[in-house]
C-alpha cells in the first residue's frame, strides 16, 4: 500500500502550511483555504467573499486577468474555487514539476490589485448570476430557509448576497474586508500528492511570508432553529420544491460520522428510506437527506421536489418514516448497509491528490485534526446504532423550519401539509 | 512509482477479458464493452442501441429493475452507461470486496429480458429525452452536421433516433438486434485497479462462459464527408450555433497524437488560437475544434457560439486561422505549450481505476493495444511538427460540411458568410 505522510509547519506571520505526501502519486494538488464567507459579513457587505473570489482571479500587481487564466493553462492546470458560509477556497492541481509555478500563481493571486474598473466589469457578471440564481427555485428555497431557520444569526446570510446589497457595494468596502479577514490566522495552505516538501515550504515561504498577521476570528456563537413554514409563491414553475432544516451536530462534534451515517440510512439519493418510500413509487422526483457541517451549528437538511398534487402525502410518509426512526433508529441491516456505501464513498473520492485536497484541508481548519482515508474508515466502521440513538435525541429530524418555492399559495401549501386536501 | 501489470484471456466462446492490475489501487473498476452503436443500425430500428442500454437497467431473468438499482447500491458502486455512434459502454467502480458482486450484476444484465411492459414503459422515457435533446440547439446542431458531412455512410446516424423510429420500434425487433449485436466477438470485459486477476476471471467465466459466439462484424468501410452549408433556423434562441466538420485521422491512425495537439493547440477550450481570437475579445461565447477518432473515419469538429451580428467576424477569424495553420503549421512554442497540457490532462484523468478503464477498453476495441500512461505521454512527447504537418496536408482545416442552428435565415447566413453584411 501507499504510505502518504503528513506534514506541518507555520510561518513566522502565523501563516499554517500543512500536506499529505504521497511519493506514489502523479500529480500535486495546492489549495488555500481561508477561513471567511457569508458569516462574516456585515448586512451592508452582504455577498462581498463571494465577489472578492472572483476579483482574486483578476490579478495583481504582477499579473493581469490575462496573466492569471494563461498562466493556469500554460501548466495545464485543472483549477477552481468556490464561496460557502464559511469558507472561501482556492485550488489546483498539476504535474509535480509545475507545482512551484501554481503555488506562484495562487499565492499572487491572494493579494489581488482589486483593480477598480475590473471590479466594475465583474459586478455586472456577479449581479447576472445572482439573477440566474434567483430564476432557480432549489436555490431560493435553500437562501430563505437558511435565513428563517438561522433568523439573525450570521449562518442565515447569503453566500451570493443580493442585487442591492452587490449593486451599492464599493470597491474599498471590499478592500476594507479583504484586509481584515484575509490576514494569515484564516489562511491555511494545503497540498497534497506527489510534493516535495521542504521545496514547498521554501515556495509558500517566499511569496507569503510578508503577508499580513494578526486575528479576526469569526463571531461562532452556537445557533439553533426556530420551526416556522415559509411559502414562496412561483405560479409560473410546475413543481413545489419543499426544504425542511433542522439542527443537527455542529463541525466540532465527535458525532458528526453518526448524523452521516444516520442521514445516508435514512436520505441517501442512490437507495434509502426517502428514495424508497417517495422517488421510486414516483410521488417525487427526487426526496434527499443531507447532513451539513458548520462552526458551532449543523443542519439535517431534507430536500424534496413533487407535483403539488402529490406534496400531502410526501409529507406524510416523511414525516411517518422520521417518526419511525426516532421511536426505533435504523436497523442493524440498514446500518452495515449504509457503512459499506460510505466506505466505498469515501474511497472512489479520495484516491487522487485532488480528492484528498478538500478533507485534508477543511479536517484541519475545522478540527486541526489529520485524519487518513483509512482513519475515516475506521471511524465509520465504529459507529453503532447507540451513537445514532445518541444524535437522534439531540437533533430530532422532526425539529424542522419549512420553506417550500412553487405554485401553491400559502394557505393552498399549509391545507396539504395539514392532509386536508389530499383525500 | 506503482507498478501494474496488463492481462488478457479469451474465453473458449469468443469472449476477451483484459485487466490492468495495479496492487497499491484502492478501488476496482469493470467495464462490458459492447461494439455496437448507431452506426450498426439499419434505418427502420434507429435508436435501438441507446434505447437498449436503458433496458440493461430493467433487469434479467434472475433480477427485476429494481434488484439492478438496489444491488448497485448495496455495494455502494459508482456506476454509469452510454451510447454513442460505435459503443455502448457499461461500467462500475466498487471496493475490491466488491468486485464479485459487481460482475455478478454486470453480466447478468448484459442478459437483459427485454419484458414487454418494460419496453413499453422505457420508450416514453426515451422519447422524452429525445424532446428534451431536440431543444438543445447544440445537440440539433451535431445530429445535422453529422448527418450532411457523413451523407449516406451510417456514421451519420442518430445515436438517439427519432420519435418516429423509436416510437415504432416493437419489442422483437431490439430482441432480434441484441441476439445479433451482442455476441462474445462484439464485446470486451475489461477491470483496472486492486483486482485478483485468476478470481476475476474465474467470475467472469461463470458468469459468460454460455454467451453465444459468432460473428457481426461492422460495416467499416471508410467516409469522408463533402462539405456543404446547412442552416436550420430556430426564431425563439439568441444566439446562433455553428459546427464545421471536416475529416481528419481514422482511429486507427498513428497520426491520432498529432491529431490531437494539433486541435489542443487551434481550438482547446482553456486558451488556444480560437479562445484568443474569438472568445477572450468577446466575439463568441464558446469557440473550439475537438478530434474525434471513429473506425475508418476522424473527424475535426469546430464548434462555436455567438450572436448573430458576430457570424461573419468570426467566420473569417476562423477561416484565418485555418489558412495560417495550413500554410505555417503551429509555432514551436505552442507545439510545446500544448504537450505540457495534454500530458497534465492525461494524468489528471487517469491516476484512479475508473479513469483508467475507458483508455485501457477503447485502445484495445480500436487497435488491440495495451498502453500504459506512461506509454501515452513517452508518444505525446514525441510528436513534431512534421506531424503535423503531414495531418494537415492529409487532412486540412477548412474541408468543412457547416451548420447553424439559430435565429438566421439560410439567406442571412449565407450572406454573413459571404461577409457582405458585417460591414
Amino acid at each position: 500500500m501507499t504510505s502518504v505522510n503528513f506534514k506541518r509547519i507555520q510561518l513566522p506571520n502565523g501563516l499554517e502550511i500543512i500536506g499529505e505526501v504521497n511519493p506514489d502519486a502523479r500529480s500535486a494538488a495546492v489549495g488555500f483555504f481561508v477561513r471567511t464567507g457569508a458569516r462574516d459579513e456585515q448586512p451592508e457587505i452582504h455577498g462581498v467573499s463571494h465577489f472578492l473570489e472572483h476579483m482574486v482571479f483578476k490579478g495583481s500587481e504582477r499579473r493581469s486577468a490575462l496573466d492569471v487564466n494563461r498562466e493556469f493553462d500554460e501548466i495545464g492546470a485543472r483549477y477552481n474555487a468556490f464561496t460557502s458560509e464559511e469558507n472561501t477556497v482556492f485550488w489546483g492541481a498539476v504535474l509535480p514539476e509545475y507545482l512551484p509555478r501554481l503555488v506562484d500563481l495562487l499565492a499572487d493571486m491572494l493579494r489581488p490589485s482589486l483593480r477598480g474598473d475590473d471590479f466594475d466589469m465583474e459586478k455586472k457578471v456577479i449581479l447576472e448570476e445572482i439573477g440566474m440564481y434567483q430564476d432557480q427555485p432549489t436555490w431560493t428555497a435553500y437562501e430563505a430557509v437558511m435565513r428563517q431557520h438561522f433568523g439573525p444569526h450570521p449562518l442565515g446570510n447569503s453566500v451570493l448576497g443580493t442585487s442591492d446589497s452587490v449593486g451599492s457595494l464599493a470597491r474599498d468596502q471590499m478592500k476594507a474586508y479583504f484586509d481584515r479577514r484575509y490576514v494569515t490566522s484564516n489562511i491555511l495552505v494545503a497540498a497534497a500528492g506527489k510534493v516535495d516538501w521542504p521545496r514547498f515550504c521554501e515556495l509558500v515561504t517566499d511569496a507569503c511570508s510578508t503577508w499580513p498577521g494578526g486575528a479576526d476570528p469569526r463571531d461562532a456563537r452556537p445557533a439553533n432553529g426556530a420551526g416556522s413554514v415559509h411559502v414562496i409563491t412561483q405560479k409560473k414553475i410546475q413543481q413545489e420544491h419543499v426544504l425542511l432544516l433542522a439542527p443537527a451536530p455542529p463541525a466540532e462534534s465527535p458525532d458528526r460520522f453518526a448524523a452521516d451515517v444516520l442521514t445516508t440510512a435514512v436520505g441517501d439519493g442512490g437507495g434509502s428510506r426517502l428514495f424508497w418510500e417517495l422517488v421510486d413509487p414516483g410521488l417525487a422526483e427526487t426526496a434527499e437527506l443531507d447532513y451539513h457541517e458548520f462552526n458551532g451549528a449543523g443542519t439535517f437538511m431534507t430536500y424534496f421536489g413533487c407535483d403539488p398534487d402529490n406534496l400531502g402525502e410526501n409529507l406524510a410518509r416523511i414525516r411517518a418514516i422520521y417518526a419511525a426512526v426516532g421511536a426505533d433508529n435504523i436497523r442493524p441491516d440498514e446500518l452495515d448497509q449504509v457503512k459499506n456505501k460510505a466506505a466505498a464513498r469515501i474511497v472512489l473520492r479520495s484516491e487522487r491528490p485532488m480528492g484528498r485536497l478538500m478533507p485534508l484541508g477543511f479536517n484541519w481548519i475545522y478540527r486541526r485534526e489529520y485524519r487518513t482515508i483509512d482513519d475515516d474508515i475506521t471511524t465509520l466502521q465504529s459507529v453503532s446504532r447507540d451513537d445514532i440513538a445518541r444524535v437522534l435525541a439531540a437533533y430530532p429530524l422532526d425539529r424542522v423550519t419549512t420553506v417550500a418555492v412553487g405554485p401553491l399559495t400559502d394557505a393552498e401549501f399549509r391545507s396539504k401539509m395539514a392532509g386536508v386536501a389530499d383525500s
